[in-house]
């Protein structure tokens, strides 16, 4: 089949004719999926379901101190919990806080305690005015909502596969001092799968902000989720920023969400000393401490299991069919129209396509008239708003592969249908 | 004895000579004993093993409606934990919040949300100027560490018997816009043990605050622990508030870190719909949900064990003998001095105690001194300052009864050299 905007109106008329033929027999099988958030489907949660019964004696709660994780105390965490996610994310355990199940909440405080105490003696952001946040876009909708609800303007910055177009960034926060942060997800990037180079790594942690209380929320939510044998390098941001003498700038997170359970794994977040003394100050008022009992489980699990990497060869050996089904129904569907574009992620949980301007909405609008829930188009931008309405996110991970081929040509087919609309404009 | 009091300088003098000579050989032994803060004992977190192997299977992590917990979702909790907790609150479920381990995170929450955003359209906090907060004393540190933290000036209201004094409380809240809030431990209160009179309740009700944004936080941190065979009866705040038209008014919290595990429980909060909407938004940026397994393996092991009633049942007979231990030191070696007076509580975990003038402090540096760890002196009034010096908050729950027996030995005699060595100056 040639391009679509090769075919005269006449021809495009025809195959639209034929798409919306077939899209009805789609309406009337009445379906019913799901590929709108990025959730592990069940056979990834059953990898870990040995660690539910781990700690069922009392002697069994004792962490490797003796500490009795059943009872108050620790409020920084586990310290076997700390000493797990300092080695996942390459810094020392002492500037590592254990949380509860949910990263986002340690971001979201991070800028509420910015927002309301100020960092390292700075002005709290709450009394500054015209605050401004940098968003990597397409990007993670969680995040940007968080920004969002504390009155941030957000200033969308353009996407590369080396990361956030860095010269962009460097330009935006030299001489704008009310420009208070970034959004980084810098390991297979939501949605689009990209890994910062060690150019953007090293140009962030050189970064020289205006605002000197500029953070780099840098969520490292896809750390260890490969999807090939060969995991992407990224360099350590904190060491970089070591060398760089910007220590100050980084606040790194990451959980066990998508290694263990969303809906009970455990969370961490590291910065530099001086950020972990304004940080655990706040945390003493907060909480009591974090769940010990369920930081103490993971532990565990992690060691008996054999290690993280061990579980997540196991994810892998899931997710890869779902991806390579998603990456084969689009070339083999759309490979030749030239209506839409999309990456190949080597890890991560996600699928970016960007289809003709002004056609993502329609996409999505078609997809769930059929049955098909994807993630609502311009969720990957700030405030929800695609300017150029072209970007998708699939997630393919939760549905099973059958269904997931069914969404696919159901997807490519309302590709097909929106192009042609677009293009018979 | 006679009391101190009426004893001649001579008399005293040689009663503290003795004292001292006792108060050497403890030193001698070496002790090392913790009274410090309300923590369980170990024999306490035991009741409620039989909860860590509950959810071993897959199916065993689905909720009564079919949802996976191990996955995303659910922000405001699982169903049945709301559920669980509305019984336990004596309100709806669609009104309440079920959250991770710590209730103390959610007031905090609650106060970094109205300072950040404002309650119900109202300036938010963070903008307006002189908050105030009334904290009733003596009352539980870690409330007052909250209100510190965020810059409230924390106006002492004198505890009575009913609950806090309602005429201060409602003197100072009728014409000041900057007075913002109260904290409550409305059952066995922390330290004394009071639970608030029906007067007391319907009064808070019907408050007329100047401040449009004023907030009762309710903790009902003991609302089912007992040290009687019958409860304290507390009137329902939120249906008072209703009945007087004052819903916005009240927000309360309890949590079952005193019923399961303090290291590993879950917490809940409740308030107005209009309240809850506000809450709702916040949560909604804040977290992808909380960790949902928890919440399912503690109603299932509610429903298992035959409910909290039966649990509670158990630590009351754990903690009964402790409690019982604390008064009996208190009246065989203090009865008669008149240089102590204190409560003994029907519930909670602390018998609160006042020394003569000036003394708290010392009593609890010769405990000190001597290997004996009690609550600092002063910590149970906002800055850590006790303006008489006078209250000590002693938390027998964690040491065994023999350890007990001894520290309270040790706290009696402390106090009688503290107070010879008052009445002596």
């Amino acid at each position: 089949m040639s391009a679509y905007q090769e075919m005269t109106k006449d021809e495009l008329k025809a195959e639209y004719g034929r798409l919306m033929e077939e899209y009805k027999a789609y309406q009337a099988r009445g379906l019913s999926l799901d590929m709108s958030r990025g959730k592990p489907g069940a056979d990834q949660l059953d990898i870990s379901m040995e660690m539910m019964t781990l700690l069922a004696r009392p002697e069994d709660c004792k962490a490797d101190d003796g500490f009795d994780c059943r009872n108050y105390g620790l409020m920084d965490g586990l310290p076997e919990a700390r000493q797990f996610f300092a080695g996942l994310m390459g810094v020392k355990r002492e500037n590592v806080i254990a949380g509860g199940n949910s990263s986002l909440n340690m971001m979201y405080d991070t800028i509420a305690a910015a927002y309301t105490h100020g960092l390292r003696g700075h002005m709290p952001w709450g009394r500054q005015d015209g605050l401004k946040f940098l968003c990597p876009v397409p990007g993670y909708d969680r995040h940007f909502t968080v920004t969002e609800h504390f009155g941030f303007a957000m200033i969308p910055v353009p996407m590369t596969p080396d990361g956030p177009d860095m010269e962009e960034v460097e330009r935006l926060v030299k001489d704008d001092e009310s420009v208070k942060g970034i959004w980084c997800v810098p390991k297979y990037s939501n949605p689009q799968g990209y890994t910062y180079s060690d150019e953007t790594v090293r140009r962030f942690a050189a970064l020289k902000p205006a605002a000197p209380d500029f953070l780099i929320l840098w969520d490292n939510a896809y750390i260890v989720h490969d999807l090939e044998n060969e995991t992407d390098p990224l360099l350590n941001l904190m060491e970089e920023c070591e060398k760089a003498g910007n220590e100050n700038l980084a606040v790194m997170f990451t959980s066990t969400s998508k290694i263990t359970f969303p809906g009970g794994g455990i969370a961490a977040m590291t910065a530099s000393p001086e950020n972990m003394k304004d940080f655990r100050r706040r945390l003493f008022c907060q909480s009591i401490g974090p769940d010990k009992l369920n930081q103490l489980r993971h532990v565990r699990f992690f060691r008996e299991c054999g290690g993280v990497a061990e579980l997540m060869k196991k994810h892998k050996a899931i997710l890869c069919p779902k991806f390579e089904m998603v990456v084969s129904k689009l070339r083999s569907n759309l490979g030749e129209l030239g209506i839409m574009s999309w990456n190949e992620p080597r890890g991560g949980y996600f699928v970016s396509v960007d289809t003709l301007p002004g056609c993502a909405a329609r996409v999505v609008a078609l997809c769930k008239e059929a049955g098909v829930v994807m993630t609502p188009a311009g969720a990957t931008f700030p405030y929800g708003k695609d300017p150029q309405d072209r970007n998708i996110r699939i997630a393919p991970t939760l549905p099973p592969v059958p269904e997931l081929e069914t969404a696919m040509e159901l997807f490519c087919l309302c590709v097909k249908l929106a192009s042609a609309e677009q293009l018979l404009k």
